[in-house]
């Protein structure tokens, strides 16, 4: 009998990565919010976008790709709009920021979109979209991704990333519904992993560079990844390269780049519109409702948006995170080339 | 060689329309707000929600379903938030109405987001995106659909509308960005031209009630509608039933009616961020590369979300529009019913 792996906790993680933070230049204040959204992705399961990538995020640091000292300066305001130039600080510490203005702007003006340039990649869009649900809030967050990997529906240059939008709704009883997807049918962390593997990949996720389907993930990664929902999911994609791109000033399309990433948060408050206890008890509803369907098969439960995540953080936090062995490695290494504490055993 | 059918301009279609709608009681002005959104849909080649649809409505207001003195009313008011009660008018003379409110709101506070409830179907959901383009604003308008089509992934009972949304981008010589879908494959529609004309439907668009893949398009309108992107359009789907539905009051899933539709307008103003004629030069450029992709194939030229449309529309105002022969015999009956000039020859 397999022995499972030991589990990390997430305070213990959080540690981890202000330490790391700390090591590179970053103050403690910032290091500490800079952890959260990180360890919050793995605890809600998504650990492409979680302590897999501290490694990374380390080197860039180090090589002054991204701003140790953040800072988030306000270039444009009125009423509920805002737009805010990031500096190439760490995306995830600019992207807590600049929710905690859309939700500032929202509760005075019942709505608010704040746009970002100068941002870098910042995780897990999910996170800043659910800052919102603690205040009654309806938060709406989407980016651009700092890589492209689709094509224009019926064209064969890769020119859009899969950028992402997330929506989360407070809920009463039930967890909070949480939308978080971005438009590819698969991610391309998910290719990788093939690769990695030695496995093929399912139909209908990519094309050859030359358009044609693929099941071989070499291919995939040099070609291009194929649209959710074909022209809607490229039709999505294109449009959030606009609202995150084209009106924040951050990079899209064939200028993409690693830096200069856009951004645009929106808060949505509650009591502008009904009472919140109410509305969170509608949702609770909505919910029970799709959950309490006749399922297609005894087998997979019918959930959602977010119920999964939201179980599994439940889960986490209680017994841990459970770490891919590759993923403790290299944060192994980590620790011994930074000179603190290795807490992976 | 077949003769082309005589085409009918949108002028004379408009004046049909309003002319039908005074006959049912509706005053000269409400008729020329309702005609609009109708005739746009058949400019713009979404001829299932144009004037194919006007002997039904004429029928709803006949029985009463729909109240003939358009009436809205504001219940809430906050910054650039705002809740409507639509008084079960016709929701195309609300939704012209409400996003104009929500062009005001954002032009006075950057941004905005007006929920409406007590309203009716209202069509084609882009006119009204497209309504802030002009004032150099980003439209985004979402619905709960009137009927339910789609079952939670993994499910059974259909529970969900294909709740549509429409983004519009302003471009400077471009023609506006139009993103505008609903989040099923297929539209119902499509499967009931398949029966209508006795054909089969592509494989992925439909369930039988038991939950298998069908061909057959009349299990598919006694079954399920498969959502775009799997769950990925479910989840869209399930957030539009929140955010246009529970946010507002409108009805949702299994409650959903005919009436009490709810509605979400939002307004972004471009100033509030950059300069508008900038921002519409970058959406130009924008458009520019995703056309300038080698295609997969030399048959299908590559396009930006609304760029068809906009081009029938160019072409149909300068032309006329092409009825099919089925909706001018509905339309000649409804003129003789209501004893209005028949213009369909």
């Amino acid at each position: 009998m397999a022995i499972a792996p030991r589990r990390i906790g997430s305070r213990a993680l959080e540690g981890f990565c202000r330490n790391a933070f700390q090591k590179v230049g970053m103050t403690s204040f910032h290091s500490g919010l800079a952890a959260k959204p990180i360890v919050a992705a793995n605890l809600r399961g998504v650990d492409s976008h979680g302590v897999a990538l501290l490694p990374a995020y380390i080197e860039r640091f180090r090589k002054g790709e991204i701003a140790v000292d953040a800072k988030l300066t306000v270039e444009k305001s009125e009423g509920g709009a805002m737009l805010l130039n990031g500096h190439n600080s760490f995306g995830h510490i600019i992207a807590i920021w600049a929710m905690e203005r859309a939700i500032k702007k929202a509760s005075e003006f019942g709505c608010s979109w704040i746009g970002v340039y100068g941002s870098n990649h910042f995780g897990m869009t999910a996170y800043y979209a659910m800052q919102a649900v603690a205040h009654d809030m309806i938060g709406i967050v989407m980016t651009v991704s700092n890589i492209n990997t689709m094509a224009p529906w019926g064209g064969l240059d890769v020119l859009l990333g899969n950028n992402p939008l997330a929506i989360a709704v407070p809920a009463h009883r039930a967890h909070p519904v949480v939308f978080d997807a971005a438009f590819s049918v698969a991610a391309r962390r998910k290719i990788h992993q093939a690769y990695a593997a030695n496995e093929p990949i399912p139909e209908g996720w990519a094309l050859t560079k030359d358009g044609q389907p693929t099941t071989d993930p070499k291919e995939a990664l040099a070609g291009i990844l194929v649209p959710a929902g074909g022209y809607k999911g490229y039709g999505l994609a294109f449009m959030i390269s606009l609202l995150a791109g084209a009106l924040t000033g951050g990079t899209f399309g064939k200028s993409v780049s690693n830096t200069n990433v856009g951004h645009l948060f929106g808060a949505i408050k509650i009591a502008s519109f009904t009472d919140p206890q109410s509305m969170k008890r509608t949702v609770d509803r909505a919910v029970g409702e799709m959950k309490k369907s006749r399922p297609t098969s005894g087998e997979t439960p019918i959930r959602v948006p977010g119920e999964r995540a939201g179980s599994t953080e439940k889960e986490r936090k209680k017994n841990g995170i459970p770490l891919a062995e590759k993923t403790k490695e290299a944060l192994r290494r980590l620790a011994n080339d930074l000179g603190i504490r290795n807490v992976f055993g």
